[in-house]
């Protein structure tokens, strides 16, 4: 078939990836809308494998960050997942990986423009997953995961999740609204050279300090020291 | 140690397990309240490798109900691996194994009856997958399951899962709520052979008939016609 030759060429070529059960990408790549239109061809759709998909994915991640990030604490490890595993992220990665010219769909959907969809393309990229997981085990999805997803977190995709005053707000607030107040302390030195002191305020009481040539930079600061205050194990 | 000792003698009885790295026993078995009343032990609590252990048994269970009910729709798929990984279950897996007694607890805890919470003894079991995964992988972790977990499956415990009425409920009330009412159609025969035929009507709808040796049986059957109808590829 033509559709699952080009995306096994695909796969060798950008991923060396080669699926032995090429029965496991036609379901991955099949949408039941297509399944709905081509009765008498005895098709699947991709939605139990990516049940399996999802699954591993998680794994995969959870370990990845876990072994990375040797003193984050639970809480902040389960963000920093989900920041990474979620409906935008994957389908970014399955427009990066290009799966979505392979996706077999109904017409209906294809007008539908479901093509572009992110949850679609979000479930398709932990479909093909569940079948690489499946023909091959957990190894190769590590592999694959290190090629198209780890290196994001060097190149500053997750950035906002470590951004300390984004975090900060998280943490404190997960209990229910509190008020955070940044506050210029002093500003002194040359223009060129300018330093600043902010203080972060929880509900009125100081909780950090920090220090910078911005005063951003020194908002960060005392949002970390902040953070460390309310989640000792902070990494 | 006396307590990993004992833990230590307890999973190579009753479980076949050895844990190579004694120091991910300790973690996995320590509250964070016993690390602050020994600040000068260096020691780690629990949390950060329980994070990894629920993600190595979402993706083992995910694995094993996939591939023995190989016709189930990922909407009950998902819905049954929730149905097994869970507070209550893990926290009884957790006794049955009698982790509660490996448990290292502050002095408050202790007194707090923590020991015996559901919410501390499924995230011990959850942490103990962990340190057996960081050991040795997903497989030990498979067979552990399939020990402990699995069987569970044929000796009933989720059997509120398999049944039709509750199932019906829950797949037809996903989109809000709709009335199902039973329907005694016919009774006939003898007092010791009698016989029922019941309908399930959804919102008025008839979508399932079912014929039995008492009327909960006749709704039961009538009640797996209807998923058939809703769900059509239903295992």
């Amino acid at each position: 078939m033509k559709l699952i030759k080009g995306l096994d060429d695909l796969l060798k070529k950008n991923f060396n990836i080669v699926i032995k059960d090429k029965s496991l990408l036609d379901e991955a790549f099949t949408q039941a809308s297509y399944v709905n239109e081509h009765p008498n061809e005895n098709l699947k759709f991709y939605e139990r494998i990516e049940f399996l998909g999802d699954a591993v994915m998680q794994l995969v991640v959870s370990d990845y960050i876990y072994k990375r990030y040797t003193k984050m604490p639970q809480g902040r490890l389960t963000r920093l997942r989900a920041a990474m595993v979620n409906e935008e992220s994957f389908a970014s990665f399955a427009r990066e990986c290009h799966f979505d010219q392979y996706i077999r769909l109904g017409k209906g959907e294809e007008k539908a423009h479901a093509r572009e969809r992110d949850s679609l393309l979000c479930d398709i990229f932990e479909s093909f997953i569940g079948a690489l997981y499946l023909d091959q085990g957990v190894e190769p999805v590590r592999a694959f995961a290190a090629q198209v997803i780890f290196p994001k977190l060097d190149e500053g995709r997750f950035d906002e999740f470590f951004d300390h005053k984004t975090e900060l707000q998280e943490v404190a607030q997960k209990n229910g609204p509190v008020s955070i107040d940044y506050e210029l302390l002093d500003e002194n030195g040359p223009d060129n050279d300018r330093a600043f002191k902010v203080a972060v305020k929880i509900d009125g009481k100081e909780l950090g300090v920090g220090v910078g040539h911005s005063k951003k930079n020194a908002e960060q600061g005392a949002a970390k020291q902040a953070l460390l205050k309310l989640e000792p194990d902070q990494a």
